[in-house]
């Protein structure tokens, strides 16, 4: 009889370890999401502008050197018409002497209902030749307090503008 | 008499989880921090100076591409003359085309004797018109390694410099 | 006899505390890497350049306000001609009123066998007085994924070039 709360409280623990461990690793439960950055790279509704370059060199996305400021709509889908939910708001700079990489440094801004006033931060790398672009998520507001992970950008269309698709990995412990 | 080990071992185990687990999730320790930035925009002792931003555009805090670069004194309360323990230094970059966010990359740097030789690093977006402002902390060195967490910007004074409560809750696991 | 299952479970938990549990706090394992920067400041092969300054003064280390972007070779020995497994690119600004502390936006990107597309993102403040610098592991990607750490930097040659050593503690949930 005595026992009986002994295993209750020992098979609860198990359940812990089955869901935190894997590899001998703690995991934290993750999530994912995706949404569409509308880019538009020229002309009166560009949202990227150059601010920089080194001097006597053109500004490109291709030059070493060069900074752009970014503020891309986020949407729930390809489409440029469909519901905006916030803003990708940042700063690229071509880091590579090839004019490969760019750093980008960016905060995905939220306005919808349910991420009202959370953004997403996100660093690192991405080599331009790269169908498939893996940033890192450092940190996160409001309901993304505490969030790390990465993101996958994709430019799926370039059509009218380009339209990359942005595939999140969240961790929040 | 054989179960007596395990009785302390089950109740040891389901402390951990009380103190870890809340609402399903890890939760490591969390503490608070109160500091104030020293922040002077403008004459002689500006802490703040405007780099460049979009050629033919006026540099300002409300023109998209504007960067700037800060160095503000950090106090232990609202007096300028009070304690300084560290300085604020990063750039701000006007991230959004309507002139209302600013993104910000920040360091405070301490050197007090508590915190000597110990940084945080914060990293998000800086809605202009809100009195509080929340960005991630993305890590920190010294006694902050592994630092993460979120803080709380709030402009509490501006009669003859701004003066901005910085809140910061972290976790250190 | 009906208690054994029950010893071996309370053991394995008791185990899992021990790896991940001191001083009260839940501690990921660490592990420790260590790299060269290849740093070329100035002449024809230089990997460092200015783009920026504050307006009328002198684009240098030592002025506040001076943008410099950086793409260093990532070498496995201190010798310029040992294995090259990535560049380190990233963005430098002079964010101390005095000249001394750097803010530093850095990937390392790598492209060898072993962490071939992963990168590790780095933030922080390094002072130029200082022997050892250390500044904040924000992230990582592909094998560095939820990394989290810190990166102490050492300049440990100067001869015909900077090389820098730069030691990294990395803790992966």
């Amino acid at each position: 009889m005595a026992t009986t709360p002994i295993k209750i409280i020992s098979y609860s623990i198990l359940l812990f370890i089955t869901i935190s461990i894997a590899n001998g690793k703690v995991q934290p439960p993750q999530s994912t999401l995706v949404f569409y950055l509308q880019d538009v790279r020229k002309g009166p509704k560009a949202t990227v502008s150059p601010i920089i370059g080194i001097n006597g060199k053109v500004w490109s996305y291709n030059t070493f050197g060069t900074i752009l400021v970014v503020d891309d709509p986020i949407t729930i889908s390809p489409s440029s018409y469909s519901t905006q939910i916030g803003r990708a708001q940042g700063i690229i700079t071509v880091t590579s002497q090839d004019g490969t990489n760019v750093n980008i440094v960016l905060s995905l801004v939220f306005n919808n209902a349910q991420y009202t006033s959370s953004t997403l931060e996100i660093q690192g790398t991405s080599c331009q030749r790269d169908n498939l672009r893996e940033l890192g998520v450092v940190s996160g507001t409001g309901r993304f307090r505490f969030a790390r992970g990465f993101a996958v950008f994709e430019t799926i269309s370039t059509y009218s503008q380009s339209v990359i698709r942005l595939n999140v990995t969240l961790a929040i412990p």
